[in-house]
């Protein structure tokens, strides 16, 4: 046979698993999409078909809502780092296991009554996804956390100029212009040894947030490139457990409508109106690195 | 021939406009999708092809953007009474109007410079979308407000039981379910005619979504017709300017897993977990009518 | 209680239903989304949450699988039939039921063995999505038929002037230009009476899903809305079986592309390059009606 | 500063191109969805905002429509090649560029007119997007081709058994079972070089197309991944300008419905009822080499 396996993984993708805490009368939810990749001694089911290795995807499936009674959900990370353990220590066929985790988030209603203050309704948040992945060869952690769907606008302090001009160069430089994209972000943690205590996962992320969107605000920006590398160098500078961080940030152009036909001055000065386009539309991408330390997140959020 | 015309409307859908508003340098946005049906004198345009009564669907786009820069945002609904009013009184060959708008909220991001503060930078909140939609047909005015994709949960407080056995039924019944829908409602205004005043369709849509979301909360449930029926009426008791709400809730289905096999009590009163379905669901619908009015909101959302 | 319950539907959607025959070693293919809506006696379900009249969503799904095999599905609208026929004479608490159907098609794969052709290998048709709606109040039947997501392209043959020009017009005028768009049609039948045989469903639409492209392809346009009725037209006048036609068509617009700053003549004589926008778009909707027919197709696809 | 910048890379995403050629009343349509990514001497545009290395992304949209006019579209992967060598010849900042391509197909529409035939009307094909990826340096080539979208299902000869049971595995053992999945492939081409001839597109996709079917549909199948490999081996038997196949499948859940509540037997022997899941889904990925070859396309379709 001219040809040979390379690399492979299989898994359940989409769990949905919503995990409800009673506390009294006081409930909790953490509700979340689960996703297992396994890779290992997986030749024969490729070659031949015999499935003696293969832990099958539905098993993966039932240990991710077994583990959520057993374990409960304190974290996306920590439930994935029980589920990439079990699967890797569990299985001598199983040599490296990956968890990726959406997280959706949920705020309470405020009800009129105070009694049912804070009980067990909830709204769901839309704003972002909250996003993690762990990895685990046995041997070695690798925890990667982020978000995607993260809109943010900046109505000013943004210039676009001073560019190359070519022969199909059209595009007339600006000194005021809107600002938008939706952040698409993966930051890695160097937390990577069994014997070394782990992050605060929950406070890593909302900081991490915070500072990524203060970053954007606080840039008076020449290029979105420009932007982009303050928000992961914030991260980096005030968050000690992150060593790299990538984002891919389209850039939802915002045109001034000209409307000069019409006898009206489109100022910025005073406010202007603008056409929100949808395609085409840039995308700017890049990793940040804490010095001396190597890249490891993919490249790219999506290949093909 | 043997054929006629029947209903007939056209427009432009989908024009995203955005309006930022300066007041010194704090600034305010406004981020709109709009789509306009005209309808009138169209016989020609059908039989014949001529284009002599015609309002360009271009000529309704600009019309938005030129709008949102001479009358500015104040909210959907009076944007789209701006519009609507325009289109009937300007053209002779329209005789009917429909603007039709969903709005995107956005939230100011809190920077770390204290004198930044509430000044341009925005993150796009995602909770729901907001809708409104304006008809106006030189005489009388029909305004429609509404919302979709506000997801809510409540994970006990929720039973079903009672209902018809037929050969086909395998459901158990249940004391303590989880009750989650992904809110689609609509509320039809009485305010129908230039010479009264209009309501502050800001403030109302702010109450309307606050009683819909505490009544969800606050009503103990055995049927999600029951608590729909008790959203739509909240809304009426509470809101004199509103004779009409309309929803279409999917019942999102969230089942409790069977961990029997694998030696787990999954029991509701500690706190149990589910696995949220996508399909197929239980799809509710109903009007909610004031007393003595009509009901004139279109019964289906999706028409096949 | 100053409310009343209106209008009211509830039911199971997205019931995705896939049946296989097998003849000998050939097998054949049925693939479905059905959602099925019933009203009736519902009243208290709303009002106490009293579930005496309900049967339950579950069941109705239950139903269409256990139909599925019992019945058999020779066309969508035959096994709509099946369904709402069972749903209204079976409980005396619903009167109306409500069966839509989306119908997926499948091609054979020809295989490179010719003792393995055409028996049990697939791939999917992506082309349109085939609709059918049968409605019974256990008196009369409506059946609307008709298709989604088909989209079509005259790359000339479409001109588009002699509209009218107020202060918000910059459109120029075209004698040649592309036409596109994604057809959302439905079509009702006269057949509604048990006692009336049944069109032949299958040969129905394909005829007219053949006319409908055909009247796209054969008119020389002046407008959409004129291409759009002599497709209803050409539907009415060919097939006897239907008396209404409605349409749903987005304006795909193809721009020119003004390649002049680039020293290049766009021209369409030659064959020119455009950019397909997606939003906004054009939307033309009208209905085509056998003369002294009524019409009962509702005028909106979607509702806000 | 302790941060450094990384891998980084920005463009236009997003390009919808259609050009038209007129071959006398003869009308051909290529529509492409283009994206590209350049890569270079960006320190600065990240550090500083200095935009002085910057072609801008609406450069290169407007380059993919001036392109589409000078150079025509004689397939994806031309184009893609003449795109890649123009940005990476012309600006002495731009050391790299990708060009991704996705294409959709449209076909004929035969009229009722054989004077009319084969002229200028189109319906869009719909069952897969084709995809091209051409990266250039300056020095080499790398061109991979593919499609998604592609879904395929065997209604029998597939079975799935002999798996790890362990503490969580409830899945029944089967030996007739429904196999689907949406087909998204990557293929990439042995030439690199410009002194070498380029393969011929066209057939090249065809034929890669028609062998994937051909071996999903006569594989008798004992795992997905058993398929996949014979999807792959079969491409690289055939087709001798491949050296590398990769693959995410979906695996497309059709249960058997438990129809005995209802007094049925749902036997796969005579035909059977299945029920098509949407989540979650297994999800089996590998890559299939031609012996000695070095695998390049990245193990990700999507990232997080």
């Amino acid at each position: 046979m001219p040809t040979t396996l390379g690399q492979n993984q299989y898994g359940k993708a989409g769990t949905r698993v919503v995990r409800i805490t009673r506390d009294g009368a006081v409930h909790h939810i953490k509700d979340l999409n689960v996703s297992v990749s396994l890779s290992g001694d997986m030749d024969d089911v490729h070659y031949s078909g015999s499935n003696a290795n293969v832990l099958t995807t539905d098993t993966t499936k039932n240990t991710v809502f077994a583990f959520a009674k057993k374990h409960g959900i304190d974290s996306a990370e920590q439930f994935g780092i029980h589920l990439a353990r079990h699967f890797v220590t569990s299985q001598a066929s199983i040599h490296r296991a990956r968890v990726r985790i959406e997280e959706y988030a949920w705020q309470r209603i405020e009800t009129s009554d105070p009694q049912a203050a804070k009980k067990h309704s909830f709204v769901r948040e839309g704003r972002e996804t909250r996003l993690a992945q762990v990895t685990y060869d046995g041997d070695r952690w690798e925890v990667v956390s982020g978000l995607k769907d993260l809109t943010v606008l900046n109505s000013t302090d943004s210039e676009f100029h001073g560019y190359i001009k070519d022969e199909y160069t059209t595009l007339p430089e600006t000194r005021d212009r809107v600002l938008a994209t939706r952040v698409a972000g993966r930051w890695r943690f160097n937390w990577t040894d069994d014997a070394a205590e782990t992050p605060d996962w929950q406070t890593s992320y909302e900081e991490t947030r915070r500072h990524l969107l203060q970053a954007f605000a606080e840039t008076y920006s020449l290029s979105l490139q420009q932007t982009m590398y303050q928000m992961g160098a914030r991260i980096i500078d005030h968050r000690s457990e992150i060593d790299e961080v990538r984002f891919s940030l389209p850039n939802q152009h915002h045109f001034l409508v000209d409307l000069e036909p019409f006898g009206l001055d489109n100022d910025t000065a005073e406010g202007a109106v603008y056409f929100a386009a949808d395609r085409p539309y840039g995308l700017i991408e890049a990793t940040v690195l804490r010095d001396g330390c190597e890249a490891r997140i993919p490249v790219d959020l999506t290949n093909l």
